[in-house]
């Protein structure tokens, strides 16, 4: 059990299991979980325990929104279950995390729907393992109703993101009138000098005029 | 309560707590904090709870040596109850944490003192805040009887770790017959040529001959 290969136990049990379970979290390495755990020792009680809490509390009542997909407290979602929101536009992302990243954006005013990963064939992720054919329904299923007119595909500009963008456009082409991609190019703030050859390409592809 | 400016709550309740307290530790942003929080979603329940456990059990059970101050278990730590260490060392250390990079270095046999902080005048932090009285107690205590021939002071090198080891110098000098500080110079693999001004004077300064 003893991290370090010395005759004695140099850090206490406690402390080691800690150190062993941050060490699991992504981005954090054996010396940032030390790092992490020792200070955690010389932190307030109240707030050791508040984290620990919120950690052993964080599934209790989270389930997936029966439309969207989106992590939620109840059964429908509050962007689905909101009723200011267009539902002429879908949003299509990978992970809740996008829908966070977009909110913040703070000018997508329709729906969205979450595929939880993106085609990975290496890793053994196929359209089955993602919520495709549950998109599909969707658009099916209230196109009459709603009138969808757009469907935004927003997978993230890699090779996963750009595979599963193309083969979720190819299948829902026919049931939706635009099917669109979020643009590539310089980020804001940026610099064309450091761009990198892929993005730059992609800028002047994608150029507009003014 | 809601994190963004939206006319939704778009992350779960339960989501957002974890988060703002994964906000509260070092070198974790509002960024690392979500990834971490919505990866946790992902993870088995098993993991959660383990981590979630580990936190709550923290410090249970761990206090302070009350030989060296080190972090322990019982009320003295391994390494002073240990038979196989070395009794004329004593190497002083900011925190417990440097304990454990020393120990992995491998090469140190002695004792340890852990201060728990350094001099810090504009944060208020004095000789009264560090265990610097128990040290001095220590070397009178042991004097006669373990006959310790060298204190080795390994604060940090920057401006505390420096005041606090020429302050400990001074006071214990009458009382111990050697007191070193660890060398400064460059790092092992690091490039002459990326050193700071301040590494390569120390580097110089301590030169040793072949």
């Amino acid at each position: 059990m003893a991290r370090y290969d010395t005759d004695v136990q140099i850090i206490p049990t406690s402390v080691e299991r800690l150190i062993t379970e941050l060490e699991k979290l992504p981005g954090i390495g054996p010396k940032s979980a030390s790092r992490l755990a020792f200070y955690l020792i010389k932190t307030d009680n109240q707030d050791v325990d508040a984290l620990g809490n919120s950690l052993l509390e964080l599934k209790q009542g989270i389930q997936h929104c029966r439309t969207c997909f989106n992590f939620s407290e109840s059964e429908t979602c509050a962007i689905c279950a909101s009723a200011s929101r267009d539902d002429h536009q879908i949003c299509v992302v990978e992970d809740p995390l996008d829908i966070v990243a977009i909110e913040r954006a703070g000018t997508f005013k329709g729906r969205y729907h979450v595929l939880h990963g993106a085609i990975a064939p290496i890793e053994g992720v196929g359209p089955e393992q993602l919520k495709v054919a549950e998109l599909i329904e969707r658009l099916k299923d209230v196109d009459g109703k709603a009138g969808i007119t757009e469907v935004i595909i927003a997978t993230n500009p890699n090779l996963e993101g750009e595979a599963t963008a193309l083969y979720i456009q190819k299948l829902i082409k026919p049931l939706v009138p635009k099917v669109t991609r979020l643009a590539s190019g310089l980020p804001m703030g940026g610099d064309v000098e450091y761009a990198d050859e892929l993005t730059l390409s992609r800028a002047l592809e994608g150029r507009q005029e003014f």
